[in-house]
């Protein structure tokens, strides 16, 4: 190889480094001028890409410029600003820096010395986090990928203390045990209990009250119907923003009735523990230090790109217990916490690095600016919604998500309605404006709006109001019969 | 907020993802500028960085000199050609490129309508990696984050089969289940038994024979008496380079046994399966086609940056079957993959555009290339090891791995061979110009020398093996006195 073809090699790759730079900036400026859910058949994009990886290398250029024409039209638009389905999520400038630093650097902070830095930022940023949330001293944070890899987690370290003699010898040798949470908890949950061994048979689903959060006086019920037939209680899981409604759970009661029957609290506010960083939304966390766990995740609401959903736990030691393979007699006594030992992966990318840059960047009052007006644009939304004929909200609005119903003239039937609403948000999504999502509650189909983009704006929602209330008028005058419109 | 202000951040936000951008090549291209380990203490970082998060947001240009002042000093380079511990790992620009885009587009491919282009994506650069190591068609193949998490995911899917009334009904209903793999496995077998909750007792560590591959007689004398006391073998887990020493299990015999015996075949291929592309290195897989999953990691030998451990199984089927919450009947009956039913998390980055972006610039031929390299160097090395008095290979070299010991003049018992190789280590490492791991073989210490990143070339393994040369005489003069120089 010439010392030209590797001065050619460096200046294409630094070439090829500033153009996705430029990409990416112009995607953050303007994800606006896609559709927000791209119109494709399954299997369109995969018909376009090559049967095999070549033999020799493409120039970098050709590769994004493939990138811009195939790939990127065919995305669903996440940072699109009329996105609000699911949780809406917002990548930002200081997220997308700090993420091509992390794959530069490529650092792998399974353990302390394999990268002092990584470990100690993550450690730091998470203590910020914790400092801006109000939580209690002692709680620390460090960074999984998803919330259903932290309450995994989590779940696993109550398990551990429920019944510690399982890591050697199994569920066989353990009493029964039981994991409680309302009936609006997240099926990341479900997922966790079945992975665990548990069965979800010994998951008990409590009742929610008419606002949809669990009702203590069900839960003390079932705890004690267990407690009565020899199962021990070992974990109750809070949910302080539900999924389909971001309803919250009554902690300081589950607190109480964890301390009693000796269970694990696990928090789960992967959505709606961001909106504790504002003072007039910390009463969603009163309680909180009862807990023995919260997951929270700075990629919803925090403007940090995915992979960010950071575990707060009392210390490192309830996830060594249950996680670490070192020998008793290995550990440090130094207070370098070894990521890979408080979970699943060993491996550890450079996450801290994001949450550091975005808390820096954007800080702490725009980023509470940016949580108010999206709980603003949702009560008004909730309003607008509350005084339309035709209309219904489908449950208390609560923080920046929005559940709504329409509700056609004369047409009776609970199954009509939800075959109405469902015909109506494939209309309103077909339209690329705005995405919305559904959801069910107590059995019957809700309409989402959950607003949450770091740019998303009152016009964004203004025309998600608008698309819904006119194709509910032209769903309702066509009777339901087939679209006249052009797929 | 004016016209104007908008434009400055506007503005600034370009600039700072060009700097970033700038960063980043550099640092590909100098990571060499930095010793390989930073000489830091615990806390060093820590105290550098500030106590909260700011209330106002700071320039990107400020947080970038930071970065650069305080965290990249501090890291551990693991893309520098001197990284020779674990297994080493490249980041490169194609990779960087893509993690960049995939970050400014943050979508999350949970459905795949929730971002059809990346769901395919992924789906489709993993196909292009199954045809490139030659593994049997049919395999699909998923990106987790880390070998730890696709092991676990395999081992649930595995249990499942084994038991399919765990799910709902838990361990305790089951019939008493075992997992065999080798002494030599990695410890993410024993954190996945752990986890699933059939207790560290029923995980078999089979012996190893001489050359560290499991030794199947010994394993089906553990599958027989194991069948004769009523446990059903739910899994085996063959080990295609192990962590220690890169050696291979005989897989046709074991998945000749787990055939017999209706156990999993799991293969662990994290770091020796991207060898497979290369022709001459295929026999490593001879008998693939017997195993029901395989994880193989990219990021690990194939230049892709971290988070990219591709787990194959035969179809979706039986990771739905394990890990999917949707009722049988809302099962879709065309073909679209949604990842968000393969395994754990629920949300999953665009992670399939940086496999996609590395396979398409540097092709396989220099893939190949670069593990072709690797691989002679890891001869020469240990011929040179074999040839020097003083020095012994504690390992048969396999791929890129050579694991060797110094045996000091008239040291005599193994733990003082032990102490001096311990020593030895730390200050080869402690000079910055290489960076090797240790390991336990037969109870004694090896050192490691793991050559695979992209950069590392023939002068760097001639420096590590002088720098060892070098300062086992030091120390062997020294009588393993306390250390002159200065720490």
């Amino acid at each position: 190889v010439s010392e030209d073809t590797v001065q050619d090699g460096a200046l294409e790759e630094e070439r090829a480094l500033l153009d996705a730079a430029t990409l990416a900036w112009r995607y953050l400026q303007s994800a606006e001028r896609y559709p927000v859910a791209p119109a494709v058949a399954p299997g369109a994009v995969s018909s376009r890409l090559g049967l095999a990886a070549p033999e020799d290398g493409e120039p970098l250029a050709s590769i994004l410029s493939d990138y811009r024409e195939l790939i990127e039209p065919a995305l669903t638009h996440w940072n699109h600003p009329g996105f609000f389905a699911y949780f809406a999520t917002s990548s930002t400038a200081a997220g997308v820096a700090a993420e091509t630093l992390a794959a530069a650097t490529n650092v792998n902070a399974m353990l302390w010395r394999t990268s002092p830095a990584a470990t100690e930022l993550e450690l730091r940023a998470c203590e910020w986090l914790r400092q801006a949330m109000e939580l209690p001293p002692g709680l620390l944070g460090h960074i999984n990928d998803t919330a259903s890899t932290s309450t995994l987690i989590a779940l696993a370290a109550a398990r551990h203390r429920a019944a510690p003699g399982i890591r050697e010898h199994g569920l066989a040798s353990a009493p029964p045990l039981a994991v409680y949470c309302s009936d609006q908890a997240h099926s990341s949950v479900d997922k966790a209990v079945a992975l665990l061994g548990l069965g979800l048979g010994s998951l008990r689903r409590i009742r929610s009250d008419d606002a949809f959060r669990l009702d203590p006086s069900a839960l003390e019920e079932a705890l004690e119907r267990d407690r009565a037939a020899g199962r021990t209680a070992m974990a109750i899981v809070a949910t302080i923003g539900t999924t389909s409604t971001a309803s919250v759970d009554p902690l300081p009661d589950l607190g109480e009735l964890a301390r009693r029957y000796g269970a694990w609290l696990h928090v789960d506010a992967a959505y709606a523990g961001s909106a504790a960083i504002c003072p007039e939304h910390r009463a969603l966390l009163r309680g909180v230090e009862l807990a023995d766990s919260l997951v929270v995740n700075p990629h919803k609401w925090l403007c940090v790109p995915l992979g960010c959903s950071v575990l707060f736990t009392r210390g490192a030691e309830p996830l060594r217990a249950a996680f670490s393979l070192i020998p008793e007699y290995l550990r440090s006594d130094d207070d370098a916490v070894n990521l890979m030992d408080l979970g699943i992966a060993l491996g550890r990318r450079f996450n801290g690095l994001k949450l550091w840059f975005v808390l820096r960047h954007l800080g702490l009052a725009r980023l509470r600016e940016h949580i108010r007006r999206h709980c603003a644009l949702a009560r008004d939304l909730a309003n607008w919604v509350a005084a339309e004929p035709g209309f219904e909200l489908a449950a208390p609005t609560s923080l920046g998500v929005v559940c709504l119903r329409a509700l056609p003239s004369g047409c009776g039937s609970s199954e009509e309605i939800d075959a109405f609403n469902t015909e109506l948000l494939r209309r309103v999504n077909r339209r690329g404006v705005v995405f919305l999502s559904q959801t069910e509650l107590r059995g019957r189909v809700a309409l989402r709006v959950a607003i949450g983009n770091v740019q998303s704006v009152r016009k964004h929602v203004e025309t998600a109001w608008q698309v819904l209330r006119l194709e509910a008028r032209h769903l309702d005058s066509g009777h339901r019969a087939p679209a006249q419109e052009d797929s």
